[in-house]
């Protein structure tokens, strides 16, 4: 049996916005509009997403540097407070290896005329093959895409 | 809107049993076993468990206060290595309200003729109903009883 290794780590970002809950919200769910700024990095591309939005819907995306998005991730919505909470479960691919699961929170609290979005990623990376390091990383260039995204909605809208 | 918290918490519990692993993942994956001994609590009940062991099997209980088995676990195995790891993420329900959500990772580690057993719960608990306390606790009784029937399975044997 070769060894096996998993390392625990939670992670937490937050970001507050200049957009209602409602919009935050829908551009965190809606997978047309999640896949317009949902980039984990510079020169990485998302090519799909889907989203289920209901308890044990699914929510699947592929992605990884550009024009070779070898990643994707299976998952579950297991809680949703519309405008409010999601928390969804799922597991990370380098092609058919499962590298982690991920439990992961986002709570849209409203601040004045904003939001501000508290994500909560608790893991188990799996046999090495991905850490939290660059998770923190991901989520932080795809929270400021957001925050990008809604900047750029509010001045076309 | 009714207010909405998440407290998010990790907990480690560790056991070492005088079981080889194969033995402590059978008890731990198969339904027939498990319900014989997983309960977490003295005067509890557990009155269903199911585990269908493969990626993306479903993994169910029900239990509770002796002849009131009110809360329900609804789940998914997202990580299985046979005898040596378990990741599977889900929701506890008390009635029809989801109180928690948890990616739990169990590892066995072999110890000389023994078996190390480590359990991760990364949970978040939804608006004050669950919490990281009665969570360990209920942890600790469970692999309690895992060592006393792994013991007792042995004098049978």
């Amino acid at each position: 049996m070769s060894e096996r290794t998993v390392q625990h780590a939670t992670i937490v970002v937050e970001r507050t916005y200049d957009a209602s809950p409602g919009r935050v919200f829908a551009a965190w769910t809606d997978p047309a509009i999640r896949i317009l700024w949902d980039t984990p990095g510079q020169g990485w591309e998302t090519t799909e997403f889907t989203n289920e939005l209901r308890i044990g819907g699914r929510e699947t995306s592929r992605f990884g540097p550009t024009g070779d998005p070898k990643y994707h991730s299976d998952g579950l919505n297991l809680d949703i407070v519309p405008n409010a909470r999601i928390v969804a479960a799922g597991t990370m691919h380098d092609g058919d290896t499962r590298i982690s699961t991920t439990l992961c929170t986002v709570e849209l609290i409203p601040t004045g005329d904003g939001t501000r979005l508290i994500l909560t990623d608790q893991s188990a990376y799996l046999d090495g093959r991905d850490n939290p390091v660059d998770r923190e990383r991901g989520w932080s260039f795809i929270l400021d895409n957001l925050g990008a995204h809604l900047r750029d909605a509010l001045v076309d809208a």
